[in-house]
């Protein structure tokens, strides 16, 4: 893949600072456990769609030092010789276990789990939670593919992304959640994507006219016309010269494919040409839209009777633009010291900001007889529940009114097996494998907690033993202790 | 430089499409020009700082077509062999004038002018719009910089941005905008820029106690002990245990440099700790904020008399949060047809969003005594102002009442020459002299042009004769001409 860079010395200075000071002080091979998790759902959603694994595996696979980082790193005369000698030799050499691309995931869950050495797991922080912007433009495709109701929906973000790899990994995560294809070559072929697209008003521009730049694009693709028609004006230029050059086409045999509308009101201008064109005599031709839309663009578009076959969104997609920080944190929630595992907390002032402390891990339990989920449960890791059964009760600990009983319930757990010692044991799935997965993982879910505005929120609790040992350490550190 | 990548395929399908379509019509050598520009200023600023070009010569100067490229453009069935075996040959053979980095730019006028055969200029698109997301960071950098009011502003969003590649140019681009310095050691390694950053929450989290964490930092580094406060209890606990370990610092000669707040309120939380401090006798430890900043946010601190004496910003800088794209756009604004230039438009039912049509290029007028800029005139290329004169008038040539008469003027054309027949003919600065021009830029500018809410609107004007030329294209074009 030529996208995978050496991306060994993204991470900020105070991690080689602390990695240095670990090995100073000869913890560096102490383990710990760091959790990837996010606080809130993005665009008001009801869940995320999680993405951003498969370039995770390709950066732990790869991280290596070149003998340039760690010369670079030298010249700042920070760090100890014995800390740059041991990167010399590194290698990721711990766990990893994670959600699979696809997978639903709700607010404070364990997306990616590393228990490590603590310089190992130390190291990873940045690029994981960077990572995580793959997420966030999954979770705002889910939404826009829901709002356009079975029509497909094309990536078409690129120039707007910010920079190359978001709009190449961008691609990927709308993809993966739902995009039927994508405008990018770049990402198609890296992925294995389906490109799209036609022609721009240069193509227009690059002619003395209209008709005859429709003319010549026809001309070069008789089975496939297609044509964008606000170069200069819809209604009495590009749809009237579309309709001719159509009428042309389709009289030497080819196929008028139809139209592609980039300004303007699309409500408007959508049932227009989808007049002029069955007047016309193309019922067939299609038309396609992209104007700055969003989910809630689309949503109006249709609810005003928009006639538009598929959407092409870019901007907004791909930049995530009401929302364009998942905000994913990475935690350290447990530590080894000696042969005893000590389980660690950041406290904050604000109890909705509160990690769950403690190697957790969480569990979806499902009705067996609908195969909707019921709702999720956080762990203590090494405590499961049982795989299937005739009833749970899932219970908040602190509103401990809230209850749900669940009869004839089965269980999943959310995190897999991704790295062990420091060796693969995962088989990337390719895109369309996401992409079905995801869909499955869709179906489970009640449609409540799809709503694109104010969703019902889906229930996650952690177990009462974690929230009482949130409680104690909160109280134990606040005390000094 | 480590980030440079095969980009090539780096656009949308529609550009192979269009550029297999000249080629198969013959069209492929014709000159166009193409000018970037955007229509609107990002986060209600009064001007943008341009930023990206160093990325885009890479760019040009690297854009070729591997033969694994050809190979999967030819497996998508689409291209004739005659396309596809010109991509193997292809070099960008054109002129490119640009803004430099770090000048400071305003609506429609062109940052970068391409003139080259059209299927040249036509693959650069998405390239270069994607680029202009450095212009946005910097941009969003100048308002934070300018609210920290000459307090240092450090880049920490490597986290948080969308991706590798906008985590390592945006900090870049915050860096030419005025920060000083960055947590992303990356970034730092690949532009030489300042490294900045202690320890996280981890640190304190792998010790038994917040105060034998400190202790730890302390000892390993005894000339600049800097501690995170906010682990447990930023009052009760991290700065009591700051102020302690402080004290044996400095009792064994070593320097207790100060503390880090990254969450609660800090206007409230800068205060306490900046009296807790020099009552200890600690007048020289800084106190340096990092949560969720953004100008708004760091002139309301200010405001309410936080003591602060240095910013982290991260997420909603290099996201650029609150406007996360500045919808920079590509246009074609002429052709070559035999010996005749033809000027081209793209047509749009809102006025605001016409570009300029013909061969363009912007300059500056400046006051000669105060070195203030007066205002910009966007000229057709090939006519030019003098140099410096006695007296010139502005006038808006829609509101033609608009007009400012500036005596004593000089003029700076703001496009230099950056390729001439495919070579590079602009020398690259360093970030630092590309800072110490921003700087300069700045003051050309009148503060009234700086506020940060609802700045004075700086008066940008076509000739004349662009604005008659592009009536009357629109009614030629609309008329179907």
């Amino acid at each position: 893949m030529s996208i995978v860079q050496n991306w060994a010395l993204f991470f900020d200075l105070y991690h080689p600072n602390m990695v240095d000071g670990y090995w100073r002080l000869g913890k560096q091979n102490d383990q710990a456990v760091f959790n990837l998790f996010y606080r809130r759902n993005p665009f008001g959603n009801g869940f995320t769609v999680v993405a951003g694994l498969e370039k995770i595996v390709k950066y732990i696979e790869n991280l290596r030092f070149s003998d340039e980082d760690v010369e670079y790193l030298r010249s700042l005369n920070m760090f100890s010789d014995g800390f740059l000698n041991y990167l010399k030799d590194f290698r990721f050499t711990g766990d990893v276990d994670a959600m699979p691309e696809g997978t639903i995931a709700f607010p404070y869950e364990p997306i990616i789990r590393v228990k490590a050495p603590i310089s190992e797991a130390t190291l990873l922080e940045v690029f994981l939670a960077n990572s995580m912007y793959q997420t966030l433009v999954a979770t705002k495709t889910a939404r826009v593919v829901r709002a356009a109701q079975g029509r497909p929906v094309y990536e078409f973000g690129a120039r707007r992304a910010q920079e190359v790899d978001a709009a190449v990994w961008g691609s990927r995560a709308s993809v993966i959640a739902g995009c039927a294809g994508t405008s990018n070559v770049l990402a198609a072929k890296e992925f294995g994507l389906k490109p799209v697209g036609t022609h721009a008003h240069a193509w227009v521009q690059s002619f003395p006219t209209e008709i005859e730049a429709f003319r010549a694009w026809a001309q070069l693709h008789p089975d496939n016309a297609m044509f964008l028609v606000d170069t200069y004006d819809t209604l009495k230029s590009g749809l009237p010269n579309a309709i001719t050059v159509g009428r042309e086409v389709e009289a030497r045999g080819g196929r008028f494919a139809g139209i592609r509308l980039d300004s303007g009101k699309i409500s408007y201008l959508s049932r227009e040409a989808r007049r002029m064109l069955d007047e016309a005599g193309f019922p067939h031709a299609t038309i396609m839209a992209s104007s700055d839309l969003d989910e809630l663009r689309i949503q109006s578009l249709l609810l005003e009777g928009a006639k538009v076959d598929s959407f092409g969104v870019g901007t907004r997609l791909i930049t995530a633009m009401d929302d364009p920080s998942l905000g994913a944190v990475y935690k350290m929630v447990a530590r080894q010291e000696g042969n005893r595992w000590i389980p660690t907390i950041k406290v904050s002032e604000d109890p909705e900001k509160l990690g769950i402390p403690g190697d957790n891990h969480p569990v979806r339990v499902y009705h067996r007889d609908s195969g909707k989920a019921a709702g999720d449960l956080i762990l203590p890791m090494g405590e499961k529940l049982p795989e299937s059964g005739d009833e749970i009760v899932l219970q908040d600990p602190i509103h401990t009114a809230r209850r749900k009983r669940v009869r004839n319930f089965k269980t999943r757990e959310l995190l897999v097996p991704v790295f062990r010692n420091g060796k693969r044991v995962y088989q990337l799935p390719t895109v369309a494998e996401i992409q079905a997965y995801h869909r499955q993982e869709l179906e489970t879910l009640w449609d409540t907690y799809k709503a694109l505005v104010d969703p019902e929120s889906y229930p996650v609790n952690a177990t009462r033993e974690l929230i009482e040992l949130r409680n104690r350490l909160m109280a134990e550190k606040r005390a000094g202790l």
